[in-house]
């Protein structure tokens, strides 16, 4: 592994072990534990084939390159392959409809980030077996069968920038194809035969429900307190990216720690990821999202930029948000507005700000853990995620 | 137990092992092992209080008292009353919302058949644990979880007479809540700790949603074979009976003869009771299905009697029978019109015909087994059923 260009750091391992390697004041290019510099919006590392990967967070002070997830694609590609294929092949039915509905979405680009997850904290702590491949790809069938029934229960007609499935095969398939993902999703897990990777995975399953019927309960009311809404996103999104990651350590019965480090780092990438995700669709690039600025303002989502905007707003703003979101009066010109008003109350910058937060005490669940290529990669993902906005 | 009228039998397992017990000429009333009389229309037990249980199945050549499933209910009695404490508790979230819509489905008067196979089939092996309760409750909420996403794919507006969950709260907290019920039975499951169980309901739920699928995709299909709906409704409807009758075994750590004994049970009783389900839509008395005569006609549902009658058709009955299903003209003089078609071709009663072979295999598979209180109140169950049509 060739590193340049930081004297700082002689190799991973000993950065790791620098206690006060928040303040190193050294030039970043090339050093094999950017994690050291993340003050510094600089993360990176030296991937498997020798080649200087650097990505560079977003800083408030100013725009640089975006982190990069391809440290944690080159380690789980051989993995990612076999679940590819696993996808394709517990897909796949003599009911012609299922692989029909299920590859529309599968196949619609998204990053299989949660597998990947998997993947790579069973890895990291010496997992040598088949059943991280399984649990991969069960983590990524809960989380197609959670859009097909979103897809239904939100009315979306796109997702990604296609046609929602049940705009071509209609909500019935939608909702039946997304019971029966979750199906073969839990026949995979029983293969894997982990009791505790069960217990995380179907509790994680009950947890999403539980949080997509709270979002429900409170569509469309602006008096959602921040703690409430951290409540639903904790639930509906951040708890599968944490069952993802816990079922690692698990399956390689990494001790108790090791399986609350994994858990804890991503339940709070979770709740970082939803978050910039909310702000994404505010402004900032859309490529990256398929979906266009104003999705959620236009659907009458009540998201942290609009809980923000609408508490430290004045009277007549909040009646202006009412007739947006409850009413759902909400054309380009009550987009423009919304942005307007978020930006003078500082709702966006804030909403990122918590993601920040968040993303930091991910980053704090794995530092103890020891250094490995594994660790690196899912730090950068902390980072990728929130390099989103730009 | 007082046992008294039948010379036949002194006890119910000398009556189980006498060979040619069908042909039994003897009185009937009061026997303890009334199963040998079934070629009379007769079945019956002495309950555990002493209480003699008379039933009488449905004979071609006339009515008489219908069976009754009140041994299973007696002998199931206390566990159910902790499975229904079971259900309360975990259809209880802090998601107001939640038991509301949960409880709405729960409360509405089921018969509860499902949990009480499987608890009856525990019984039946000595299980000595507390797992069948669980069990028993996972099976339910996986049924009501069934009800809860059908209800949105058929659009109905009644369900046992009651409107339904999605008439009230809307499709999204139906698909929500129904994927609520089935995370939380996955978590009731794992608890168990049984993976053979596991395995047995999680394949349950994929073949189930694969058949509910088969079925949407056949819809108004009148071309069906008898064969492609028998597929159906073995997946849809007969393999959760299937489920909940083999996990009672598993669980006991029954031999294998005996778990495929009651699995096999369990799918030809649920056949037989989906096919009187279907031909009681044409007739019969609806006040136990709280449903109405013709609700399936007017929904187009292509069910057996259909089939029948309309492949035993004239051209121009199958052009009545297409405007009906495929145009879904269905009006009251149309359901009059059916059901005479298919009195004409023997519809309604071929249907019933081929519940009662199903009914049979259901009553052989468990034949072998030791006479059992429990062993007589599951076969009175295929002889409730079937007797629904009166």
């Amino acid at each position: 592994m060739k590193i340049a260009g930081c004297g700082a750091h002689v190799n991973a391992e000993a950065a790791q072990r620098q206690p006060n390697r928040a303040n190193s004041p050294l030039a970043v290019r090339g050093c094999a534990d950017l994690e050291s510099h993340r003050d510094q919006g600089v993360v990176g590392r030296v991937n498997e084939t020798g080649v200087i990967v650097v990505g560079v967070v977003l800083n408030i002070e100013g725009k640089r390159e975006p982190a990069s997830i391809q440290d944690l694609i080159d380690l789980t590609a051989a993995d990612m392959g076999r679940v590819n294929e696993l996808i394709l092949s517990k897909a796949g039915s003599d009911v012609e409809m299922i692989p029909e509905v299920a590859n529309h979405l599968i196949s619609s680009g998204g990053k299989r980030l949660r597998p990947m997850l998997t993947l790579a904290a069973a890895q990291m702590f010496g997992y040598a077996g088949e059943g991280h491949v399984k649990l991969a790809t069960a983590v990524e069938f809960m989380h197609t069968a959670t859009l097909l029934h979103d897809d239904v229960v939100d009315e979306s007609a796109l997702r990604r920038g296609k046609k929602t499935a049940r705009m071509i095969w209609g909500n019935q398939a939608s909702v039946l194809v997304g019971d029966f993902l979750l199906g073969q999703a839990f026949r995979m897990m029983v293969e894997v035969g982990s009791l505790e990777a069960l217990d995380i995975l179907s509790s994680a399953a009950s947890i999403i429900a539980e949080g997509e019927v709270m979002q429900l309960a409170a569509a469309k009311n602006l008096e959602t307190t921040e703690d409430e809404h951290f409540a639903v996103i904790k639930a509906k999104t951040a708890a599968l990216f944490s069952a993802a990651a816990e079922v690692g350590p698990v399956i390689a019965l990494a001790s108790r720690t090791d399986r609350a480090a994994l858990r804890s780092y991503g339940m709070n990438l979770g709740l970082a990821f939803q978050l910039i995700d909310d702000a994404l669709d505010y402004g900032g690039s859309s490529k990256d999202l398929g979906k266009n600025v104003g999705d959620d303002f236009r659907e009458g989502k009540v998201t942290l930029p609009v809980i923000l905007a609408y508490r430290r707003g004045t009277k007549a703003e909040r009646t202006f948000w009412k007739r947006a979101i409850e009413e759902n009066v909400a054309d380009d010109a009550g987009l423009e507005k919304a942005i307007g008003l978020m930006t003078r109350h500082g709702a966006i910058a804030d909403t990122i700000g918590r993601a920040r937060h968040f993303g930091e005490i991910a980053r704090d669940a794995l530092a103890p853990l020891e250094a490995t290529p594994q660790k690196s990669a899912l730090i950068d993902v902390i980072d990728f995620c929130i390099s989103r906005v730009n």
